[in-house]
């Protein structure tokens, strides 16, 4: 059905741009790099929050708010943090605006500038530490687990709707821990919590690794992963989790005392998601006639669309169409009802096709006689005819086919699209004609690493942690390498 | 019971102050009058924010993300909008920091001066005005239901925990409409929500009126809102809802194509509660020993602790805790059991006491053998021994009891709290003998509106929707009134 959408074959970029805007899922602001999350977008986005909020609660977090603005000099105090971010950060130098002399206008004020210039938080861990010194004096204030949903921004040159925008929402977990062995289980924990909400919810499979080291958060010991497999063959680091030893607790002077009497730095974490996986979600499923959305996710799940040419025919489709809402949503099943009459079926079907609304059930005259209703999957785009005693049944269960049927079709893609390679030469060759995931030798340098990166714009993603352990030789250098790493271009 | 909390008599600042910190509601961060929010207040303000939200979904609205900045020519468009928040805030004027040349640290790098200066948002209207001009081109597109939750900043000189900070939490609700009357009806419809959920939820009483001119929002044509009075006799704006004609739609060009194809401007509304409201929450129910938390905003509704001297006791006094627990969750109640063995029951007595959790069950070992535990109401202090047949039962109709009274209690301290006055004489007597609030005469103008202010630093809360039309002679002035207006100090 014709959407006015490049397709994913003409040009996968252009269709990803066109389909997010298109299918009312954010667009540009006239503020440099922001977004407008609009209000389709943002309810899934509702949706992604409230699961994993459910799932922190349920490993024990609590929610908390720290201020927007960091002082320069927290920010400053440790020293790869600075490194990472300073070159991508807003800064607040004035609070007032005046009307200017020469009466052209409003202007800042100079008599207004700050003392210390604050930093518009591009992640938290300064601000949060400084207040956990104050929170943390003894062994019994821990483990602290807390997350944090905000806004940030990253001063971006490029930017890209969902998945690389100046300012973006997120959440962002800093926890505080006795022990070293402690804090890499929490964030090992939150890696595989952010694995299950992929899988299971995004119905994206993922490879869950550690980055390598010139790859790590800034401030950082290890770095775990999830990565994902897009359908054009780029990869996208869909969650991060990191252990951060004890430089920030150095940094902060953040001190507990033990069991044993004894005094020492706490270990930390941070973690975190964001909207880009919006953007994951978008080009993970969707199609040329418009997002696919999975079941768990979808701010509808059923849309219910009567179809009648007369005033006279509508009440009995209408009634049909009201009893069948009624009987879905109390099963849970999230439904909208479209009985609009200032667009048009087909114009319906269009949208909803369009918005990735994962069932679509239509009822007209003719159905109501025959005790039926048409159905048709947004995955698969089957159609069929559903009794009325089945219909109900039948949409259970789909939710959780389709969802199924996402995951499983995004494995299969994947399967298709990870080649192992022996040499530089095989690799570059995969890189150009299929990209994809590509498992290889590397010698766990960074040099090495780098020169990949220059000559084929390839970075390893992760070092998967569910690989096996097979020695043998980087396909650059020839130097040992003891597993293979996973290599992609990525967003 | 000794909580090192100054009392109200004493103090009602610093006992207001001293309690939000010692509750673990928020503190002080160290970011000039920006505050953390902790766990706890947290946890109140998500069920506040739970709760509205779902009120903002069944009135028909959507939530959506707007930029945090906005560029300061969208800001001055507004003329009567610029003037009110200019003076008051954050501005973004760089977006890099480097190393200075001399070694001395992390600078502001001069090289990344924006072109033009970002306001940190005071509120959105214009940054949403802005993006509403591409989304309305019909009537089919109004009415526009749109709510945000968002931070917003206003550098305000003077700060307060809760009730005046730098930074807020809050919802902003921005709606477009085909008439004037549709979205003055939105106006008050948004106010009568307020109102529902302070009184229902909060257990605050409110006066629902409208603003004078001199205290409208900058860019309002009307300001409707509802009203509290704290315990020390001041007032406290607990929510407002604003009626803004055509100015921002005339401010940005958003016009419609009305069903009879006449272009015209489009009427517009926008409301905001912030996290102000747990201020109020704080001042009007809360006493000498701590919080006092309404069962419908309260985090636990009800603690268990057990009371035990020796191992061999806890075993049993555990067994009945822990099923009393999952009878009352299976009630949806919200309990904690509080079985750390870290705490003597009498700090942790003393510890939900001043958290204002509104039923404490404490369980001991003679309780077990007669069959009976002790139950404690938060907010009478009673206590009393209910058998264990009887307590989840009993817990469940407290829960409404306990709201209902918070309530009523609130209700009288309103009613003794509020004086009509006829001389300007009985007006400063009151005010400054108890204060509360004050009925009284006014002759309409912003003369002796300011008059008033300046001699008694007495503002008029609002003209109250609900009072009679009592025609009568201006306080000060004797020209004629129409009607009594609601006069207060204010927080």
């Amino acid at each position: 059905m014709a959407k006015n959408l490049t397709t994913r074959e003409e040009d996968y970029s252009k269709w990803y741009n066109e389909l997010v805007i298109k299918a009312d899922l954010a667009e540009n602001s006239g503020v440099r790099g922001c977004m407008v999350i609009k209000p389709y977008g943002y309810a899934i986005w509702e949706r992604m929050q409230a699961e994993l909020d459910r799932m922190f609660k349920e490993t024990g977090h609590q929610n908390a708010y720290f201020p927007l603005f960091i002082p320069k000099s927290y920010f400053s105090k440790e020293a790869s943090h600075v490194d990472g971010f300073a070159k991508e950060c807003a800064v607040v130098t004035h609070y007032r605006l005046k009307n200017a002399e020469d009466g052209s206008g409003v202007i800042v004020d100079p008599d207004a500038k700050l003392e210390e210039e604050l930093i518009v938080r591009p992640t938290s861990e300064t601000i949060i530490w400084d207040t956990y010194r104050k929170w943390i004096q003894s062994y019994r204030d821990l483990p602290l687990l807390i997350n944090q949903w905000a806004n940030v921004v990253r001063w971006e040159m490029r930017t890209r709707l969902f998945l690389r925008t100046t300012e973006f929402l997120w959440q962002e977990g800093h926890t505080a821990h006795a022990t070293e062995n402690e804090a890499i289980a929490e964030a090992e924990q939150m890696m595989n919590v952010y694995s299950d909400f992929a899988e299971n919810y995004m119905a994206i499979p993922v490879i869950k690794g550690t980055k390598t080291e010139s790859e790590r958060f800034a401030g950082a010991l290890e770095t775990y992963c999830i990565e994902a497999l897009m359908q054009d063959g780029k990869a996208l680091q869909a969650g991060t989790s990191h252990f951060l030893g004890q430089n920030f607790a150095k940094a902060f002077d953040v001190k507990f005392t033990s069991k044993e009497g004894v005094l020492d730095y706490v270990w930390a974490t941070s973690w975190g998601v964001s909207t880009r996986l919006m953007g994951a979600l978008v080009m993970t499923h969707s199609d040329d006639n418009g997002l696919v959305l999975p079941p768990n996710l979808a701010p509808d799940q059923v849309v219910i669309v009567p179809i009648y040419r007369k005033d006279e025919e509508f009440e009995a489709v209408d009634k049909v169409a009201k009893d069948l809402m009624t009987n879905l949503r109390s099963k849970g099943i999230r439904v909208k009802y479209d009985n609009r009459d200032t667009q048009k079926p087909g114009w319906k079907f269009n949208e909803y096709e369009l918005k990735g609304v994962p069932v679509r059930i239509a009822i007209g005259p003719k159905d109501v006689e025959k005790g039926t209703v048409e159905l048709a999957r947004r995955d698969t785009l089957q159609k069929e005819f559903v009794s009325n005693e089945n219909v109900v049944e039948k949409v259970v269960s789909l939710m959780n086919e389709i969802q199924a049927n996402l995951y499983k079709k995004a494995v299969s893609h994947r399967a298709e699209n990870t080649t192992e390679v022996a040499t530089y030469e095989e690799f570059k060759n995969v890189l150009d004609s299929k990209g994809g995931f590509i498992l290889a030798h590397w010698d766990g340098t960074s040099e090495t690493e780098e020169k990949i990166k220059n000559e084929t714009k390839a970075t390893i993603r992760c070092i998967p942690l569910d690989g096996e352990i097979v020695r043998g030789e980087c396909m650059v250098t020839g130097n040992p390498s003891s597993r293979k790493v996973l290599f992609a271009r990525a967003y």
